[in-house]
C-alpha cells in the first residue's frame, strides 16, 4: 500500500484499498494468535503496512498491495526484510501473483478475511533488534489506544 | 481501584472513580514519554490498574486508589512489586497519604492530570521477565486497538 499517513489511524476515515486488505490480514493474524499493528515505522523513512507480534515474540511484516502498480512502485520493500522474522505480501485474488518473489510469503486477502498461501522461510531477528522492535510496537500500540480512549488529550499528536 | 473488568475497555462506558484517576495518570505518563495501558494482568490472578513502558524499556506499575477503603481492601499490592521497575500509588488530594508505605511511589492525580509526588527507588526487573512483560503489553495493547478499530471482528472477545 502506498501510504502517506503519518497521523494515527482515524477510526472514522474510509479505508483505502490497501487498508481494506490490511483489515482482512489483521483478522487472519488474530486467528493465528498474532497481535497486529498497522502503519508502523521500524526505522526512519521506513513504514510497513502491518507488523504482527506472535505468542513467542515472533515478528512478521506484511505489505498489502492492491494492484500491480502499487507493487511495482514499491522500491523499498527489500529494506523491510531485516525488520522481521518473516515477510509476506498480501494481495487480492486479482493480483498477478507471479510478480511476487518466490522467497517471500504470500497472503491472499480481502477486506473481511485472508489466508496464508505461501509461508516464507524464517530469518530470525537478532535479540537486540527484536527487543527494540517489540518495545516500539508496544509503545506505538498503547499510544494509539490512548488517543482513541482519551481524544481530549493530545500530547502524542503534536 | 477495585475492578472486576475482564472485558477490554469500552470507550463509551462511564468511568469509575479509579478509572478517572487512571486517565489523569496516563496523561502524566505520556508527558514523561511513557506509553501506558490500563487493566493489565501480568500474571494469572493479578491485575494492575496501569502499566507503563518508558523510552528505555522501563516498566512502571501504578495502582489508583480512590478512597481509604479502596486502599485498605487491597491485599494483593505487594504482589505487584515484582512485575515492575518502579511501583506507584495514584491518589487524589483528599486521600490520607500517610497510609501509603514510604518506600512506594506516590502520584497525586485527578481526572485531568497528575504529578509525581514521590519517586520510588528502582528495583530492576530481570531481563527475561522484562521481555515477557513488554511482549504481553504489546500484544494486549494491539488487541484492544484492533477491537476498537474493527469492532465487527471478535476473535479476541471470545
Amino acid at each position: 500500500m502506498v501510504s502517506t499517513l503519518h497521523a494515527p489511524p482515524d477510526v472514522a476515515a474510509p479505508l483505502a484499498p490497501g487498508q481494506l486488505l490490511a483489515r482482512g490480514v489483521c483478522r487472519l493474524l488474530a486467528s493465528h494468535d498474532f497481535a497486529s499493528l498497522t502503519e508502523v515505522a521500524p526505522a526512519p523513512g521506513l513504514r510497513v503496512d502491518v507488523m504482527a507480534l506472535g505468542p513467542k515474540g515472533e515478528i512478521w511484516v506484511i505489505e498489502c498491495k492492491s494492484s500491480r502498480a502499487d507493487f511495482t512502485s514499491d522500491r523499498k520493500w527489500t529494506g523491510y526484510l531485516e525488520w522481521c522474522d518473516r515477510f509476506f505480501w498480501a494481495v487480492d485474488a486479482d493480483f498477478p501473483s507471479e510478480l511476487l518473489p518466490l522467497e517471500t510469503g504470500m497472503i491472499l486477502a480481502d477486506p473481511y478475511s485472508a489466508e496464508i498461501q505461501r509461508m516464507p522461510t524464517e530469518s530470525r531477528l537478532a535479540p537486540a533488534r527484536r527487543r527494540v522492535l517489540t518495545q516500539l510496537f508496544a509503545r506505538q500500540a498503547a499510544r494509539r489506544l490512548l488517543l482513541l480512549r482519551d481524544p481530549q488529550f493530545s500530547v502524542f499528536s503534536s
